[in-house]
Formats: C-alpha cells, structure tokens, sequence
C-alpha cells in the first residue's frame, strides 16, 4: 500500500529487485512448484510469467536477466495483484484435496514470502533513498523519547563446552540450519546489547573509517573505492547526522542500535574497540545461537510497526537478540557437517550460495515475527549495507 | 498517451532518459531561461525541479545524475504534467506583456522540444524493446503493400564547385548552422533512395558483419565487443526477420529504408556496396546539404503518424531526403568557419558536443514536420544505434 | 639462474610479481625489521628501496602500486643481486653481536623468503605460459612412467571426536597456526591419495564445467565469465591434452595429481564425484590437519626438483598429504579461537588477509622442504588457479 | 643503445609498444611484404615472428594480443637483433636483383621504420616515466638558456580562398595525404610561434583544468576521470613544475613550447586565450598546410639530438612549424575527395584509422628529419598525450 506503480516498479540497484517483482516472483514460486505440475502448464496464468519471475534456479529453465527488472514496465502492478490473485485461488482450490502432498512444498513457499516481504521493505527504501525528494514508505511518527542515554554495554559470560548447534523441533526451518550437529566453544562473553549510533559516531570521529589498521585488506580497499565515511543513508546537514528511513528523512537517534553497516565496517568497529575492551570481536555463529537459544523470540519486529531500529532499553541481561537489527557474526555461510542440499530445484535454495558471504543472525524490525528463531542463518557478501544490519560485540573469556 | 507512470519513469539506458523527464525537462527550459528570470525563482513550481530537470548545462549548477533519471519514481506523471501545465501559464502571461523580450529564447524553447517529441519516441520503444512482453506504443496498422519491390537505385549527379553552405534566411535555426559559409565540392553522384532493408539483408548474408577489411577499426571491434550482427531490434524467428517499432513487433518490411543502425554499421555497408558501385560512400555534410537545398521539405515525418520508415516509391529523381531515416554523413560533427558559441548557458546548446560525433542529416519518421529543413544537422556518436538512423550512398563523379 | 633481465623484470597479472620483485622484496623484510631499526636509516641500500619494494605493509608507509611492479626495468637484476648481497652481510654483522635481539625477527624473515620462492615459481610458470614460444624454466627430463594406472582411490576411516587443532611444540610457526584449540569432529573418511588428471578428464568428459547444478553461483558465474573449460594451462592438440610446466609444454600425465585449478572447480568436483561416492565433497581443514598430524613430512617438495606433480603410487593408506599439490579445503580462512594478531607491521602479516580467502593444506612440488608442516594453512581466494593448487576428497561417515 | 633487455621489453600501456617489439615489427614489415612473398615461407627467420610482431594487419592472418607484448621477455633483445640483421641482408641480396619490383614496398618500408623511431622514444619516455627512479634515456645536457623571454605571439595574417591541398610532387607520401585537391579557406590569423609552457602555466593558474565552460564536454568529463590538472609528466617539486624528458627529471623551459597535452586540452587553451584574442582556436589542418607549404623544412627535429623542445627564437614571422611539437589542429582525421585505399594488406596501413582521430602536423623534437613534409598527416585520439604534442593558435580574419 502506498507504492505508485511506477513504485513498484523501479529497481536501484542489481541487489534489489523492483516491488512488483517481488510480489510476483513470491506468487511464482507456488505456480511453479505447486499449480504447475498438480494442473498442468496450461494452469499457468500468463506464459511468460516463469521466464520473467524466476530468480536463480537453473533446473527449471532461463530467466529474465537480474539487473534488468527494472525495465519491466509490464506487467502493471495491477496486472501483478491479478496474477497474485489468480494463483492463490489455484492454491485454495488444491489445498482442499491434496493437503498433505502440497503442505511441505506450501510451508517453504510461505517462509520464502516472508523473507521477500523484507526485502521488499529494504529495496523500497535504497530505492527511496536515491530520490533526493526523499519520499516516506510510511508517514513519520514521533521517535519514543529515553529519557536516559543508553547505559554503557555489559558483558554476559557463558562457559562454552561441547554444545548443540543448529535447528532441533519438528517445525519449519530451512535446509541450511541442519543437522544438528555438536560444536566445542571456547568459553566467552556477549555484550548485552547491540551497538548504538552513539557509540558508531565515536567511531566515526576517531577516524575509525580512514585507518588501515583496523580493517580487513579487502575492508579498507572497498571502503576506498566507494568513499565510506559513514553508515548508508546517513548525511550530514548541519553538523547533525540524519538518515533517510521508511518513515523518510529523520534525525539519527543516537540510543538506537546502528543500522545499515556492511560486514567490513562491523569488523573494523570491533578492532577499534579493542582499545577498550581488549579482543573485542564479531561473536561466531554458534555462539550467537547458544546464547539466544533460550531467549524468548520477541523484540523489534515488524509488527511493531516501527519500520525502524529502537533503543533496547536497560533491562539487566540480554537484550535485543531478536529484532532492531540481524548482527553480523564472524562465521562464513559454510554447510553444516553432514548438509546435503535437496534434490533438484528447491536444492538450490541455500546451498549454491554457500561461499563469501558472511552470516548474520536475530533478525530485524523489517522480519516477519513468524519468520525469526535462535537457528534462523540469514547471509550476505561483507560489503553489503542495504539490509537492516548492525553489529553485538563479543570476546574471548580469560 | 497511452503511456502509463510506469512506462513514463523508467530509463532503459544511460543515452535514453524516461518519458516523464523528457515532459519534465522541455517545461524546465522556459522556467529556467524565461520564467525565473523575469518572475524570479519564488516563481518556480518546485524548488528541486531545477536539480533534477537540467541535463547538461552547466552555466545553471549543479543536475541529478543522468544514469539515474529512471529511479524517480516522484514526481509522478501526474505531477509533470501539472508542472507542465503551470509553466504554460506563466508563459502565457508573460508573453501577453512582454512578447519581444522572450520571442528567441520561446523560439528555441519550442524547437527544444520539438527535439525531445523525437527523444520521446526513441527512447519509449528502447525501452519496449527491453521488454519480453513486446508492448506497443501505438496500435498495430497494416504496413501499405507496394505493388513491386522497390526499384535498383540510381545515380543523380551534381557539378559540385564553389557552394554556399550552412543556413540562409531569416527562420529559426540552431547556431551551429551558421555562419553560412562557401565550401569547394567536387563533382559527386548521389542515390536516389536510401538504402533498404532488402539491400541491408543482402550484406548482411555475404558476411557483412564478419568481414574486418570493410570496417573501420574502431567499428569492428566496437561490432565484436557488443556482438552485432544486424541492425537493432532485430530478432529471427523461424526464418524471418522481425523487428520491434513503435507498433510493436512486426515482420521487417523489404522495400523500407533500414534504420537503427551505427554509423560504423552504415560505413561498412558502403565499402560492400563498393564492390558493385566502385568508390561507394557515405555523402558529406556538404553535399547533402548542396543536394537537398532544393528539395521541398516533405515526406514521411511525425504528421504522418506512421511511426516508422516506409517504402520511398519510384518517382524518379532524388526521393525521401526528408523523413523516414536519418542519413549517417561521412562528416564528423565540427563548427563552421567563424562560428562562435553565444554567451552563457544558451552558448552550451550545441558547441560543447563538437567532439567525437558524426552528423546526419534529413529527419526520419519521428522528426515534427516544422523541425527539419536543409541545413539542419544532428549529431551521435558512431556507436549509437537507437535513433531512427540509415544511410544513402555517394560517390565521386569521375 | 637460467632467467634473463626482462625475465626477472616482467609482471604477467597483478597476483603476480617479477622475480626481480620476490629478490628484493624478501631482503628489504630484512632491511627493513632488523637492518634499519639497529642501524640507522643511513645503513639502507637505497632510499627508494623500501617504497619500491615493501609489499603491503601499511604501517611503514606507502609503497608502490602492485600492478606496475613490472614497469620497474631498473633497478636492475644485478643491482637487485647486489642488494641482496649487501643485506645479507649487514644481517651477518647484526648478527654476531645481537644474536638473541635478532632471533625471531630472522627466523621469520627465513620463512618470508622460503613463501616467497614458491611465489617466484608459480609467477615465472604463468609469465612463460603468456608467451607463444613456451619458455622452459628448467629443462625437460623424461617423467617417471608409471607401470600401472594409478589405483582406485581408498577411504581412509576417521572416528573424529574432540580433537586438538593448531600447532603444539616450540618450533617456528605463523600466528594464524595458534592459538592451540580443541574442536569437535564428527567421524570422516578422507580419501588415500590426491584426485588424478585421469579422473579430472572423466568430469571434463561428462560436462562438469558446463552443469550449473554442480557449482556454487558464483564459482559458475566466475567459470562462465572467464570461459573456464579445463585447469589452467592446459591446451588440446590434435586430441592430446598438454600443459605447460616449469619444464616447458608437456602432455599431461594421467596418473599425476591434477594442479591449477580453482577452490570453484574443486568444489564442482566434489559434487561431481558424489554422484559415485555420496555425500563426496572437500575436507575441513581440521580434518585434514587431524589426518595429516602424525604423518611423516615427506613427498613431491621442492627438493626432490621434480617441479610438477607426480603420481603418489600405489602402498596402501594415507599418499602424498604433502608435497604434490596444496589442497583445498572447504574452510574459509578464519581466526583460531583467541587469535590477536601481532602489534605493529608484523601484525598485517596474516590477520588482514582472513576474508574471502579458502585454505589450503600440504604443501606442493614447489615447496621448500623445510616450510611445511600438518598445522600450516595456506590461503587463496576462490578463483585463483595459477598456484600449484588441486584437492582429495573426503565424506562424512555413516 | 642504452637500454637493457628488461627496458626493451616492458610495455607501460596498452598504446605503447616495447622497444624490442618495435625493432621486430619494423623488420617484419621487410619480411611480410617483401621476402616472403619473393622467397617464400621457408625464408623467414622464425615460423612464430609473423604471429607475434604483426601490429594489425587483418589481411595477413592473426597476432599476438597487443597489450600483452610487455611479456614478451623472449625473444630476447639479441634475438631480435639478429633478426634485424638477418631480414636486412635478405632484402639486401633481393634489391640486387629485383630493385624495380620492390621499390615502392621498400620505400613504404623505410618510412614505416622512421615513424617507429618516434614512437620507440616516446614510448620509452612514457615507461621510464612510470619509474620512481626518473631513469634517464640519453645523460642531461644543460639546456641552451635564452637571454630575454619568449617574445608576445604575433599574428600572422593569412588571405584564403581557394587552394590546393594534398601531396603534390612525385617523391613519397602516405595514402592519407592524397589526392591532390581544392579546397575554399576563408581569411585566418596564425600564431607565430607555438604555445609556450609560460602561457600554458597561466592558464593553469587561471584554473583552466577546472572550467567546464572552456571545454569540450567529452575533455571535461575525460579531465575529470583522468585527474587532469598539468601536462603529462609534470611534476610541482617544492613550488618548482619538473617533468620527466628524455634527460631524465628536468625543471620546466618556461620558454619551450608545452607539450604532452592531449586535444582536448588544446581545445580548452584556445577558449581560455579567446578571453585575450576573440575566436582564438585550432588551426585546421588545411589553413596549417596552407602556411607551411612555403616553409623550408627544417627546426628542432630528431637530427638536433635535443631530444626535447626548445624556445623557437624570436626572427620575425613563422617560426616552428617543422620540429619541437607536433602541432593538434582543429580537424577530425578524414579520407581526402577521392581517397581510395590501397588493395590487400597495405590498404590496411590508413585509412581503417579514420574516425574518431585529430590531425596533427609538422612534427617534433622525436621525428626523423627526412620524414616529415607540409602535407604530412599524423593522428591520434583526442584524449592522448604521450606524444609530443603542442598547440598553436589561429583565428578568422575579420
């Protein structure tokens, strides 16, 4: 609601897709997994649909070239609302009688639209964001005012050992959170909360972005090359930092946790933060999870409606493990011991994608609060800065 | 018309600009050069339109980035047009009481976007043409049959000698067809006709885009990079050539002119055409202009509604000069003698392009009937292809 | 010995560097961490030795740019020698009186140079292979036949467990070997000897580098974009498949280990290969370092002079974990547990490197004898081929 | 002489060639055209030369790619001496015998050579010139010191009309010089002298580099990319402008014509010193043949072994035409009224270059003494500027 077709139609960049397409593609994946071969071809709703709704499985034919969906005048959105339509009546109508042959495959579809419904939020706003009008996703509320700043970070301990690491239960999770494997940790400590722009702006004016010896060798040349100074969608105006959001151009708070923030800059942080807290780090994955395993699933989602990062409060213990931001972790996307992807199409779900990218975990205020558990893995390159990310610290217990 | 926000906003490439730009931008020019300089700038419609509607003039500051004119997804249409008609009315006003001050600059204004009625076009069926879908522009019609194939081309001679060139008269012109000027020409033979696509076809077949030795360098390996193999919009389908047009996707007609192609394109096409008319070449500016001084200007332009190229009939006698295509020169776009840029921003119009381009001549099915005429030159580099642009042969008269 | 001025002089990529660079780059790590700390800046060589010759060090200042190291026609390859010599008898006086101070720094800086020889090996071997003359580096000698093909490849049992990973003992080691860690393995086959160019050809045959399902995405979209369709190197004459070689234009020996090829094609193998062994896929590092611990460092080194694989013949159990070929793992280069990397220059050593990067175990043909041990981790991105890289295959068992 | 093996092999970018590359090509021009054809195949040197010394003669088979000639380190600068020595004496026993049927080739030949002379040096200046040891072709000489200033440029006053231009004699000449034939020039204003790098630093400190309005707007966006804000080569040295020259590092002549500017900085010189002379500009090439027609060939020429330009004196009337500086005109290298290339290979030599090139005339301190003439037509794209190139002003009469 509130997109112009020419909206949803607009792609900025070849990592972000136009909204038109992602309410298609998600409408796709059931026609294609689901209608097509229970109905046949001819069920289908328009021929061209799959070459132009396809994202990237190979064994169900060519597609429509990535950076080029921009181009896609038509279909109109309301052309696009039609097809949703149509499949999900399709859908309805088989669900009655084939419950349980289409459930597994029903499931998946459903996960997947949520994680579209994300990046639909987060490519509205990099592509709102170009618009030097500054156009709202959503009409601007008051910020909710702390009446305190955010009180220096704690570090919770945890003694590590031989623990559980991945998705246990019998309900819906991806292929790349199995098996259940065991992993020895080191002994460690979690901040209690994640960084806030208070503390990244410090970062900032001790010349965090112009030393080399905090970053990573490819960190530093990527920062060169794109002239980072600071998070995306920040500017300066006045010697005050604002940032564009889907409520528009709004003040930075500073209690709230840093967004936008690719790998490079997460990691380059931490390295500063050595000069106080000595070995300071990106905490692994399964770190992460072991500590968010027994937290309760609830936070900053995006049934908050907030539609941004919020201060976490100052609660004793952990806060903030879901929600507000995904946090980087230290730990590569690699398989699982023991991972073997699916067989044909849906095989290419995760797997494939299983190289340079970085793990983040938690989820954020744009994440379905359905969509989000202690196992979820979500991954991008280390030089991304589009989704809502931000960064927890950790280090080593002595 | 016909055109939805969608289809207005999106830029296919960075040589094309959307259809709402063009609107948005032809308006600016009599804001920027009338408007706000005799109401001044609290007079303007919206106090960011300057930003992003200049496209080059650099006298007036600083301009949104012309790659990314797409992602304007606001304004929208509606807002264009209602700029659109909000500038119409402070002209109007203005004129009533101030008619000789602004006469020139209205006068340049008007062709300004006479140019840019033609953009509109060109760049509308890109972007179509970007499209699986294969939309339309305007309805489908019957392509009018000729009764025979078009006719072998002939040769009209001209004595050549000491010649006036560049404009005369006391119309409206752009300043770099002037100063009129003398220019010695040696006696030439120029084709009747352009060159068709049944021709075009036959050079394509003999190998034509294959052969290094009939291309300039820099042609054939621009060919090679980008994998030319025909004209563009070009697509073979069981057998026979199709095309998009403005009219969607239809089958090449033989007897038409071809168009949407380089000059490099244009001038391989000659050095094949030598093997049968030894010496064949592209016409210089010069001779062109010497040749179609005495023309009346008419033919297949814009008023006709065709939207593209037809058939040039078999009156004897030099057809077609005007419309249809416009014809690549063997001339390089360069100032006359004693051509001098005007002061200020105005003075950006033409002169600052003098580099690197090649000039065509005549007008094509796109051109305003009002806008062409003898001394007219437009101008693209080498490589482009996606104007309405074809060829004529020369040669000198032994 | 054997190569020319401009042989020492030329750059055939940016990975790569002239020889005359390893030369010199290797004395200036000892003029610059031990020769000008004690004596003086005034005991350099050169004033510009240190800008043209440090490599990537940021904290002893600016250097020049990688990519033009091959525009250095002077200095010389005997100024280059000459220095060598000078630092050489500078180290040697140090030496006698600080013997202790020097210790570590030197021990260091020996390991530097040793890295830095396979480096020369594997730049010379890819500067050769550019030229259409096939340069030799050293003469060919006739290759040990084999009396039989190289047997079918056995599964070597692992139980796994908690295991200990990173270097134990007080010998020389690099900082990313420690800290000493313990980490958890679940139970693992890994197979007896390296993968064969015999076997290589059979996935060439059945199409593996045409089969996207076999790949990660971007190890297809890199395979693709770079026309990849056998190991770098190789070239089919009249049905044979040849290489060049350190010893000038050879034809592949079926039986030896396969080499240049990237992490990408390994892993493309892998999934190749599962179609046989289910499950097949690459060995994580600490899997291959618990398979290699108590294995004798011994093989196909740079000592044995060979200068290519060679088969690993025929007795039964664990062949060729060193020397041959470095294998990719399916680790990304990480940090160990409690890793700090060193304060100052000699900090960048390796920590500034760990993104991106796959690891490599065992060493190869071009290693020194000396250097390699089971805790070693060579790193190189996915796509680099032009090291003696090739893999064996591991799987989990049942 | 005074290069090693490395320097004769290095390539510094893609336009330039190694030295050694060009001592083979120019013997290989001798072996392709004229001892293969009379001798056969067996007599050449070696069966790969023809592959890897071929510039881009199409009609004579494939070559070696020509960015990749710096890694050529063999053969080695002796082999291609001996090749030289060997093609020498082969044609030498061939004009013998058949001095009439070989004479136009080996003419063609000589002249090819002589233009190789030139670039051998200015391509070693651009290599030497990548080295931080600022290496020295031939030793430093002092500069011949002018008593007085460069004397205030003074116009000389040209009638126009119809003239002839073109080659007219019987001695050698480049196809591109020819035909012979008329052209109309109107009455124009010539400088004196050329541009001296007194005046070219005035414009520099008038901000010339950073003006869009004096630019061509493709210079513009070239200055911009490239960083333009000086000549090639110079260097600011504690307040003090230096450049690298062939005697290595050198303070700036302020007397000395400028050199090492691209067309498009020309271009914007004459905007600039159209604020002091109204409609300054470049000569066409057609008004600077038109003045140099009665000149004596002769001024700082490659025989003056300076090796550098130098102040042009101060006798009255036009001085300079012929040495220090090819001088960039105003006109886009085009075919002649009539031009025909050649047939075969030869054909080759011209005129596949004519687009997108600027004419340049008279030659510099680097062109051999017998090889240049009024009608000589050299070219280059307008953005290059490691030839010595310079500029020299014109106006229209009034």
């Amino acid at each position: 609601a509130g997109l112009s077709d020419a909206d949803a139609t607009a792609q900025s960049m070849a990592d972000a897709s136009p909204a038109k397409w992602h309410l298609a593609h998600t409408s796709w994946f059931f026609e294609e997994f689901i209608v097509a071969p229970i109905l046949g071809d001819d069920a289908r709703f328009h021929e061209s649909y799959a070459y132009l709704f396809n994202s990237y499985y190979d064994a169900v034919g060519t597609r429509h070239e990535r950076s080029a969906r921009g181009l896609l005048t038509r279909p109109s959105l309301d052309d696009v609302l039609a097809y949703r339509t149509y499949v999900d009546e399709r859908i309805s109508d088989i669900f009655e009688t084939k419950t349980s042959d289409i459930r597994s495959c029903l499931e998946l579809g459903i996960h997947h639209e949520q994680q579209h419904q994300e990046l639909l939020l987060t490519d509205i706003l990099h592509l709102f964001a170009q618009n030097p009008l500054h156009p709202s996703f959503k009409r601007a509320e008051p910020v909710e005012v702390q009446t305190a700043p955010e009180a220096e970070l704690q570090w919770i301990p945890f003694e590590g050992g031989l623990v559980s690491a991945g998705y246990s239960g019998d309900g819906f999770h991806f292929d790349c959170e199995a098996p259940q494997h065991d992993v020895f940790l080191q002994a460690f400590d979690l901040a209690d909360r994640a960084v806030t722009n208070a503390e990244w702006m410090t970062f900032m004016e001790a010349g965090g972005y112009q030393d080399p010896s905090l970053w990573l060798s490819d960190g530093f040349a990527t920062a060169e090359a794109q002239g980072w100074a600071h998070p995306l969608y920040w500017q300066c105006r006045d010697g005050e930092w604002w940032s564009m959001t889907l409520r528009g151009f709004q003040p930075i708070d500073p209690d709230a946790p840093v967004t936008h923030i690719s790998f490079f800059e997460a990691d380059a942080f931490t390295s500063w933060a050595g000069r106080r807290w000595p070995g300071a780090r990106l905490p692994r994955e399964h770190e992460w999870e072991h500590a968010a395993k027994h937290q309760k699933v609830e936070g900053n989602l995006l049934s908050t409606s907030r539609l941004r990062p919020a201060p976490q409060g100052s609660a004793p213990g952990l806060r903030g493990m879901f929600g507000d931001v995904w946090e980087w972790t230290a730990s590569p996307f690699t398989p699982y011991p023991g991972f073997v992807p699916a067989e044909g199409a849906i095989g290419e779900y995760n797997g494939k994608f299983m190289n340079g990218q970085m793990v983040l975990r938690g989820g954020s205020c744009a994440t379905p609060e359905g969509h989000i558990r202690a196992s979820y893995r979500n991954f991008f390159h280390p030089e991304k800065r589009w989704q809502f990310s931000g960064l927890r610290l950790a280090r080593d217990r002595k």
